[in-house]
């Protein structure tokens, strides 16, 4: 079986990075940036100020979009491939998070290429160009910054969708640890799940794997764990900030699946997915409570692997399906930690039969896909999933 | 303190992976390919069949150049360079290990720049351009497959000097495991510790750094511990061959610097490239003779940085003078298990003052630079370095 690893982003990291923005797009050879933001907080920061001064320094013509949500929406796509094809826009700066940068993606392939981009999200047309992104990093989370993926949330029906294209991984990456300080405590707890979950997603590949990758993928799971928890108290630890930031970045670039099938799982994220279109919570939080559903319908198929991960994370000595249970009340107990909900209903939601048969509907795209790799999953095991996690 | 990191090369990882070289030369569009290589075991092991085989399916022209020796000479590269000039090669497929792909990145600066390319690694030029390199793997232990730089030995005098520049990054590299299962012994054993340095010269740096990347140096040193004890003993484990493979690349792209003073230490390194400039032995053994030393002479400065690396590979408790001590202990066990000298006289040198002084005088560029950051060495360090090594 052959992996492929490809990384190509230029990471700038550490304390003052941010003011490394200019110059970086200068290398790229921007000439008319739209500059794409979130909310009053990248205003409030001065981090816009500093954006704004540095381009008009290096005399880079710009125009702006702000107002990305959390769940980034397909509309705001449209306005900004809509400005960027009336203004001749050739790079896109995305400062903030990671539905900035989802959202800045989305619109890099639209202003590129013809038709509706809603299509690539929807699984209909590969974009074959897109406009390059820069990042400027505020939110240690979805790993967006060096991956090759984003998603997108379409308000007609409610419906998340991603889409993951090389094209679009980022040119830079600003990651400077400073600016995730006033992130808050329960912005860092839902992230720091984020970014667990994207290497736990991997380990959980089908066939056989590289031991070292498992390793490696490991020290990530640690690390997060106790910089997450350290950060949660601590919010200005720069250790802990930093660990984090590089931890989201590594966790979604690939690093963490050379060797394995490529493919990972993914069930538990595209279950979340669904959720979180539809209730708009926290993604991370979806995951916290989707997470250990999955395992505990799934373990049995290869218990060793769910013994090995607790092993090699949390030291437990036990193995097979002992080793399997064990590891998932440690990552319970992790994401108690971590003040996560375990249930639907602790995240307030209340599932009637109709809205998990709308679950269903949109998680199988209406009967026409399964879900997972390291075990294939019919509308009957995401059915019992959900009700599990209920 | 604001570091990098920039790794754009394509990896096509697995069994089988080898199979891939026409489509990744197509891919970057090659026509005239310099196929550059070692000895006959290419030959023999019907990889350079597979090459040639691969490019004229894909009807791309090649020549060819073999006979790159360890230690790459700077008279092969004159000639590559001539041959690429002549040929009008617009990319150069490197197939073999670190020596093959030093010599095809000097190579590379050769044909598009004038004048002399020694000027590049004597530190008198810097290059702008260069001839895209790939890469197909057949030993694990440089790096260079994924790293900027590339060290070449002219034979006038016996100097081995190292030059880096991103430009010179592969654009693939092809790591197919199975490739290596032919390494002897003492291959294997010294490119265990060559891919270990790399790590451990990254580790030691001046200043703060970042805790995550400690613990993924860690990590990356102990599977190399481990799995190169394993492919030792079974020459054919794939397991061991591509954990090995893997960290060789990951010990020397960057990775293991981030967040940290990126200059690392290299004293060891550079150390060592006189040493095996002047006598020809492995460069793994040399730094199997010159680390401990090297620690022995500077770890009173830092005791807790090297308890710190002894706890998260070896597991030590001591922290500490006690702490540093122990963690030098364990790494001469560690080599004597890797069966690698421990001092000058068990490598079969005996150090005459002349050649002491020579080594000092080719070490120090002639008085004209000191070496390391960790700890910056003066002549006279070197000196006392290169005597506890005697």
């Amino acid at each position: 079986m052959i992996s492929s690893y490809y990384s190509p982003t230029r990471v700038v990291f550490g304390k003052g990075a941010k003011s490394e923005v200019g110059k970086e797009l200068e290398k790229e050879g921007a000439k008319k940036v739209l500059v794409h933001f979130g909310g009053s907080s990248a205003e409030k920061s001065g981090l816009l100020s500093l954006v704004r001064k540095s381009l008009k320094e290096k005399k880079i013509d710009f125009v702006e979009l702000g107002g990305v949500k959390p769940n980034p929406r397909l509309s705001l796509v449209r306005k900004g491939i809509e400005i960027g094809k009336k203004e001749g826009v050739d790079f896109i700066l995305a400062v903030g998070g990671g539905s900035v940068i989802d959202s800045a993606k989305a619109i890099g392939y639209g202003i590129k290429e013809c038709g509706d981009v809603w299509d690539f999200y929807d699984g209909r047309k590969e974009a074959q160009n897109s406009v390059p992104i820069g990042v400027i990093l505020t939110l240690s989370a979805t790993g967006s910054e060096l991956s090759n993926s984003s998603v997108i949330t379409n308000e007609e029906g409610f419906l998340k969708r991603g889409y993951n294209n090389d094209i679009s991984r980022p040119r830079f990456a600003i990651l400077d640890p400073e600016l995730t300080y006033t992130v808050s405590r329960y912005q860092t707890e839902v992230g720091s799940i984020d970014i667990m979950m994207h290497t736990i997603e991997r380990f959980f590949h089908s066939g056989d794997g590289l031991d070292f990758t498992d390793e490696l993928a490991a020290t990530l799971i640690r690390d997060t764990i106790e910089k997450g928890l350290i950060a949660i108290e601590n919010p200005d630890n720069y250790q802990a900030r930093a660990s984090l930031m590089w931890a989201s970045s590594l966790s979604h670039n690939g690093l963490m699946a050379l060797g394995n099938d490529q493919r990972g799982d993914w069930a538990c994220h595209q279950l979340e997915h669904e959720l979180s279109g539809m209730f708009d919570i926290a993604h991370g939080a979806g995951l916290a409570i989707l997470f250990p559903a999955w395992c505990q319908y799934v373990y049995k198929d290869e218990p060793e692997r769910f013994a090995k991960l607790g092993r090699l994370v949390f030291g437990i000595k036990e193995s097979g399906e002992d080793g399997a249970l064990l590891t998932i009340e440690k990552f319970k107990q992790c994401f108690r930690e971590f003040e996560m909900p375990l249930s639907l209903k602790e995240a307030g939601i209340d599932l009637s039969d109709e809205m998990l048969e709308e679950l269903l509907d949109k998680a199988t795209f209406y009967g026409k896909r399964t879900l997972g790799a390291f075990k294939t999953l019919e509308r009957e095991d995401m059915k019992a999933i959900y009700l599990l996690a209920k």
